[in-house]
């Protein structure tokens, strides 16, 4: 059966979630590989890219994933963090289409909707489901790994042979994200 | 006289202004180069930032500065379009690292202190002070690549020989600043 493999990337300058994960058709999928990348808060910025840059080519060159999902950046967030997890979700974006890669983003709520089915669900339900839908004996750690995967597995979902929704028919509220990329990406 | 040759960097997707300017220790300037680099609004964003950092790299191969200064941005401006150009300076200062050159970020009241020596200065009023600073014949067109070589000056002027302040010596003023830059790094 014909496979999806999706590397998911919660992006952080400090600590940034890498998850790869198959996805059959069926939606079944298969963890393929899950880690942080970390760079030093005291490093200067341009070397803490630089690495992360580097770390993320590194796992793409040794488990070549079909496809980057990344997950999207909201300036509303904490403005302390908001510009370097921005920044990081640049380089992991930079990354993918320097590698010729598709890349795509998803919000948090589009990831727990679509891995837990209820868009507000917390950490801990998003945690649950990925280890059960992985088969995993143990909750994935830290939390942004367990992210990355919930992004893979969002990603192949939602955009799979699978989907529920044919391209172009969204419902009101994919309609809405829609839009809402749309002007975020202006 | 040994002079600093700055990188100054306006970052955006849509428009990246780009500077070049030689500035010797009597803070006098020359003009090296300035550009903009352009992206498609309709591209994906991966192959927008590939393209930036490609023409990001070719500056720096062309024009080989000592530094690479980038303009600060913050959370609080336009919500639109600050995560493009928040991801647009992650990768000018990810070309800054992997070329081995330091980067400098600096804010827009900085910018407008240093060339017109009053923060809250307007457009106009740094691109007059740009051109009469680098006797060029017309204003610097377009508006972020004025932006960018007030960056470079900046940057120049406040690191350089002959800045007024000692390093540890900061103002006030300054002090506000470096622990603001502080906390949005962490």
């Amino acid at each position: 059966m014909a496979t999806l493999r999706v590397l998911g990337v919660d992006p952080g300058l400090t600590r940034c979630g890498i998850g790869v994960v198959d996805v059959a058709a069926d939606r079944s999928a298969r963890l393929v590989h899950v880690g942080v990348i970390r760079t030093e808060a005291g490093t200067a910025i341009e070397h803490r890219l630089a690495a992360l840059a580097e770390g993320l080519r590194e796992v793409v060159r040794a488990y070549g994933p079909a496809v980057v999902a990344v997950e999207r950046v909201f300036a509303q967030h904490n403005r302390q963090t908001v510009m370097g997890t921005a920044q990081a979700s640049g380089i992991a974006l930079l990354v993918a289409g320097e590698a010729g890669l598709p890349a795509a983003t998803h919000t948090p709520t589009e990831v727990k909707a679509a891995v837990t089915g209820y868009g507000a669900a917390d950490k801990r339900q998003v945690q649950t489901m990925v280890a059960r839908v992985l088969r995993l004996d143990a909750l994935p750690q830290p939390a942004d790994a367990a992210d990355a995967l919930a992004l893979a597995l969002c990603h192949a979902w939602r955009r799979g042979p699978s989907a529920a929704s044919p391209a172009g028919a969204l419902t009101p509220a994919q309609q809405r994200w829609a839009d809402a990329e749309r002007l975020a990406r202006r």
